[in-house]
């Protein structure tokens, strides 16, 4: 039986063929009910909640695989899967690059004082003050939550501008490009002591609200707080309150409890503040990224209904 | 004969004793008169035009060394120090990690979006474009004038995050971290493609307003221009009409022809423009790596008159 594919997330046309020279039949939402029934697709391709859903409600479903285009997969009906037997992948590392570079652009902001910078421009003042020599990268201390591909290229761009990283993970296992790791439920002054939180952890229930009015409280002034993991990791009024009252000096956050941000939040005016459309993880050439990726993973399943990587563990949520 | 060195630039108290231990008289600025003839001085440390001049026209003079603690030397009189016998040695190097750390915070600013995030932050906008997704370093060229000590930081940091590097240095030598080299005077259209041009030359009568209309008249667009050398290599009026007429898109400045920069500068206020207060090579510490750079030279020097490293060509100016 040949696999039929809908590719919610859309593959480019010069490189469908990738697909159907393996006997992959694809299809587009618009041919749903036209040209095949949504019970009869097997794999699909992305995710979107409508067309989703009326594929997973379909009576005698056939569907397998959901390749989500995502790394985090928090919007996916994990239960109902893990009943159903349809096997999750998703596209982690794919973002590594793009994400890398934003958390890096951020820190060197502040490091190197262009939002000092940028004040004294725009009030047309050269101010060399000798009290506010920017620092480099070497001069602070990095607790990367998270240590997989994409903590782990943060944490070797810190390694190769001179800084020293430590990685939280679940057990403290060790993880490429971090001096120390650290496991979740056994945090210690390593990460009191910090300068930089960076979060890139999956949202799951253990890190749901992670970041509290507790988590803040512990450091004396944090110099700058990133999120480019998931908004809801952190409770936004404990940061909005640590930010105000000194616990945490800056912040740069691409990703926010409610999606897309208020207009009346806080966050788009407070001060020492880098606000981002949850686009870090944003690539061009995305559509080509995505397959390139999901490629070998398809050639594997064909063969023996196996991955190469990327398997999601439907209990842990990653 | 023991040698007597004026602190210009100062030396910490309890570092002093490097220099005494190994028999070198240490002198302030304020000392000079009352416990040691200017004439008597025989190694100038750090340069102030009051002081060094006075230095430089004691009759019977007996300096034989200046320690600039610049790289760019081309303030100090070199031809009155090549008549006079008098040998120079610069502080290149030492500012290579904070250059090239500021040179990265430009790049990765305009590359990773971060001057639109800002546009939209302060109007509260949550901004999704397609057709403005944040590039990543690799997706494009760069081109950096001047393959020194900090020319190289700068190629090695553009390698690591995927970046495809050309040098541009006077013979076209082959330089560390950077994927090809070209000759100064062979500039070819590997320049005027690229996307991104760093200026980190000396100031030489070769390089005065090196960067003027007709350079930048070679580019269809720019994406952005980065001074961290010397102000004069750019001829002001050149860069504002090519930022005004499209040539350059952005641009960010660290140096200019006049400093500090004049308060009706059009730089302070076009859009698309980073200025800095000549600060990337101001670094914490400094005194401390300053002395650090100094030393093997001076245990050098006390052994058979020569120079471990940095000693400047006097008639190159570099």
């Amino acid at each position: 039986m040949s696999e039929n594919l809908l590719a919610i997330s859309p593959i480019n046309d010069d490189q469908v063929h990738l697909l159907t020279d393996l006997d992959v039949n694809v299809f587009t939402p618009k041919e749903l009910d036209q040209k095949i029934s949504p019970a009869d697709i097997t794999i699909m391709y992305g995710w979107k909640q409508d067309i989703s859903s009326k594929l997973l409600d379909a009576t005698n479903s056939k569907l397998k695989w959901i390749h989500a285009i995502s790394a985090g997969v928090d919007y996916l009906p994990l239960a109902t899967l893990t009943k159903r037997g349809i096997k999750l992948t998703n596209a982690s590392g794919i973002h590594a690059t793009s994400i890398s570079q934003s958390v890096l652009a951020y820190i060197l902001h502040f490091v190197r004082g262009l939002d000092i910078a940028r004040e004294h421009q725009i009030k047309h003042q050269w101010e060399k003050n000798a009290d506010t020599n920017p620092a480099t990268i070497s001069d602070y201390k990095y607790v990367v939550f998270g240590t997989g591909h994409i903590g782990q290229q943060i944490g070797r761009l810190l390694q190769t501008l001179g800084g020293h990283t430590i990685g939280v993970n679940t057990t403290g296992h060790p993880a490429e490009y971090f001096d120390e790791t650290i496991a979740l439920n056994k945090i210690d002054d390593r990460v009191w002591h910090a300068d930089v939180i960076i979060n890139i952890m999956p949202l799951t229930d253990d890190t749901h609200h992670f970041y509290d009015s507790d988590f803040f409280a512990h450091f004396e002034n944090l110099f700058l707080f990133v999120n480019v993991g998931r908004g809801p990791s952190v409770d936004s009024k404990a940061l909005v309150a640590a930010l105000e009252d000194g616990h945490v000096s800056h912040a740069a956050l691409d990703v926010f409890e409610t999606e897309p941000l208020p207009d009346d939040s806080p966050f788009w005016s407070m001060k020492n503040m880098i606000v981002t459309p949850h686009n870090t993880g944003v690539i061009r050439h995305f559509k080509k990224a995505q397959l390139e990726l999901f490629m070998p993973n398809l050639k594997q399943y064909l063969q023996d209904g196996s991955f190469k990587y990327n398997q999601v563990d439907l209990i842990k949520g990653y």
